[in-house]
């Protein structure tokens, strides 16, 4: 086999896996309970009306091969439209030329990166933060910071933030939190990368306005320092890969540049898909999974109260699919998880979500994939193994 | 407005627009006849078959699942066998793992670069060549360079050529000249790029093996130094946005790894789509496209000959979307576009194909877009500009 490392490019030498990509080798139980991965439940996906709006435009001559076609590098003018609307929705006044169609909000982020970050950059992130946006920002050289820490000396290339059941704490920020990230963006004199993956999974209390929302209070998106990324991988599928950036024109257009330059253009067909079935709003689809997944909010919460007791602290969280756990100084979740694994429950080690790999005596447990009524068998399990790691080390 | 431009990576400020996409733009008759865009005729996409194919996929529980989740990176493991075995036919001994699924073969390039090429190396190219090629390549920071000229003193970090049916001359390489350039690859210590979108599209003559297929014949494919980029863009259709590279698994794996990171996965329903599709495999759809074609190609050959005649010259491809004409050396093909524009047909002028921007006196002339009863008269209404413009400047 050749050997081409010594010929590969700096990009390509940083580029890290998946720390939680790479837990799916792990050694398992036939019937573990998936407490790792963040993914959707498919049995929540809106298939039968996927099927409807799919056999219709495939049943049209006209739409049938606009759907089939190349089509703009910024995606379905229909369906910016409808994103614009539903930004609209949610008190950010901006245009279908305020929006980029993407391969899921991951590419959103990856492009938002290359736009901003050159090596050697600092990137400012919440401690801990989705592993995703740290291999990004690890891959184009930026050096992380804490955004908790900023130091107002150096200006970072980018602040990335989560505002809603942040990926892994499912913590909200209050909006007070919220306008002082907004204003840091701006006295910074820096972009306000907000992902907001989770926003239709709200459980309880009112939503709170984005930070994109916030920002354009008092000006126009066009002033903002706020790039919001959306995506209907939580709210419809993950598997059509869209969701979407919204912020200043001049951003959009760069990014969709760089987007055409990288693979052309989204999916026609998943956009053409998408207008179909949002005809009548996004609120159907997040009503059906917000009840879906609060029932499973509910049950771990539950379970962990009964069978976790006083062995670590965790916040219940208002939305989204995760519980973050903080365990006694000296358990390492990591060692753990073997234990756990053998038992047949499975979770993300905290320090897949540092920048630095610290917080070993934290993990993430997701409530989205595992099936509701063996969600509190794989909590009593997961007691069991910190039972067993505790005594026996 | 704020003005972000200070603040933009040298990756972002490199980018530059597509010099065809910006064509779209230019005024022109309301009749036109489109012989600029390579787009393929959306007439024969296999709509109906497409439609049943989803259609089954969305009405099975479990298919329809897979097919809206996340799935693996590399994409789907049986669309991987299938194009494992399209390249298998070709002459290519690989395996699945050899495979990377992308959004379109452009989406391949632009990995390929960012796997290969830091700023300021050098890239060798077919000079003209594809516009997307070099967008992608100059967006990366290399210097371009004719491959014809290479230069043994310095390692380019890639040598990127189309051996069939060249967008933009039509022009295929013979065996000999597909020989040279494997073992130039070999011998500079270099990855070739081999992009081949319109293998299918064979309309004369037998088909000449691969670069792969011929750095393949006397070594595994672990040594070999090419890397194959396909497309389902041309035979089926360019909506659904897949397309693949097939090489050495350990470029594959840092592909498949970087892809990871910009935007996790390729669309899983697209995938599946293509699966069910394929069934019998991708011959009858070759077989489709190449017959409707190679009618085009043949009016087009008639036409330039009946209505252009020693105005210029141009040779008959085998294949593919493509001819190349080129003009008297005092004819500005950018300039001769506001005449043609004018009276109802539009090109690509040859500066767009070239890294220099020279070749002002070619164009090229897609017959994939218009349809077959307007070639003739485009053609016509080309060599009317062509008078008016070359008598009155």
């Amino acid at each position: 086999m050749t050997d081409w490392s010594n010929h590969f490019s700096q990009h390509a030498r940083r580029a890290i896996p998946s720390a939680i990509r790479s837990l799916s080798e792990f050694p398992r139980a036939t019937d573990s309970i998936p407490f790792g991965p963040g993914e959707p439940d498919a049995s929540l996906f809106p298939v039968a009306l996927m099927r409807e709006a799919l056999d219709a435009i495939l049943t049209d001559e006209t739409s049938a091969r606009s759907a089939l076609q190349y089509g703009p590098s910024e995606g379905d003018p229909m369906l910016r439209r409808l994103v614009a609307e539903h930004m609209n929705k949610r008190g950010v006044a901006c245009a279908p030329d305020n929006i980029l169609l993407t391969n899921g909000a991951q590419q959103a982020l990856n492009l938002a990166s290359e736009v901003f970050v050159d090596p050697d950059d600092t990137v400012l992130v919440q401690v801990p933060t989705y592993p995703g946006a740290l291999q990004v920002f690890l891959a184009h050289g930026a050096r992380l910071a804490d955004v908790t820490k900023a130091d107002a000396a150096t200006r970072p290339a980018l602040i990335y933030a989560m505002a809603n059941f942040q990926n892994p704490t499912g913590i909200s920020l209050s909006v007070e939190q919220r306008r002082e990230l907004v204003t840091l963006a701006h006295r910074l004199d820096t972009v306000l990368v907000e992902d907001d993956p989770y926003e239709v999974l709200r459980f309880d209390g009112d939503a709170l306005p984005s930070l994109l929302a916030l920002d354009t209070e008092t000006r126009s998106i066009e002033e903002a320092h706020t790039l919001y990324l959306g995506t209907f991988s939580k709210s419809v599928a993950p598997g059509l890969r869209v969701g979407w950036a919204a912020g200043p024109r001049v951003l959009i257009e760069k990014m969709g540049l760089l987007k055409q330059t990288e693979d052309l253009q989204p999916n026609s067909l998943a956009q053409a898909g998408l207008v179909r079935l949002l005809e009548h709003g996004l609120e159907p689809f997040a009503a059906r999974v917000q009840a879906a997944y609060r029932i499973r909010r509910d049950i771990m919460a539950e379970a962990l109260r009964q069978h976790f007791g006083n062995r670590g602290a965790w916040r219940v969280p208002q939305g989204g699919f995760f519980f973050w756990l903080t365990l006694p100084e000296h358990i390492d979740t990591a060692k753990l998880l073997e234990h756990a694994a053998k038992l047949g429950v499975t979770y993300v080690p905290g320090a897949a979500f540092t920048p630095d790999r610290s917080g070993a005596n934290t993990l993430r447990l997701s409530f989205s994939a595992a099936a509701p009524e063996r969600i509190a068998e794989g909590v009593r399990r997961l007691a069991r193994a910190f039972d067993e790691y505790d005594q026996n080390g």
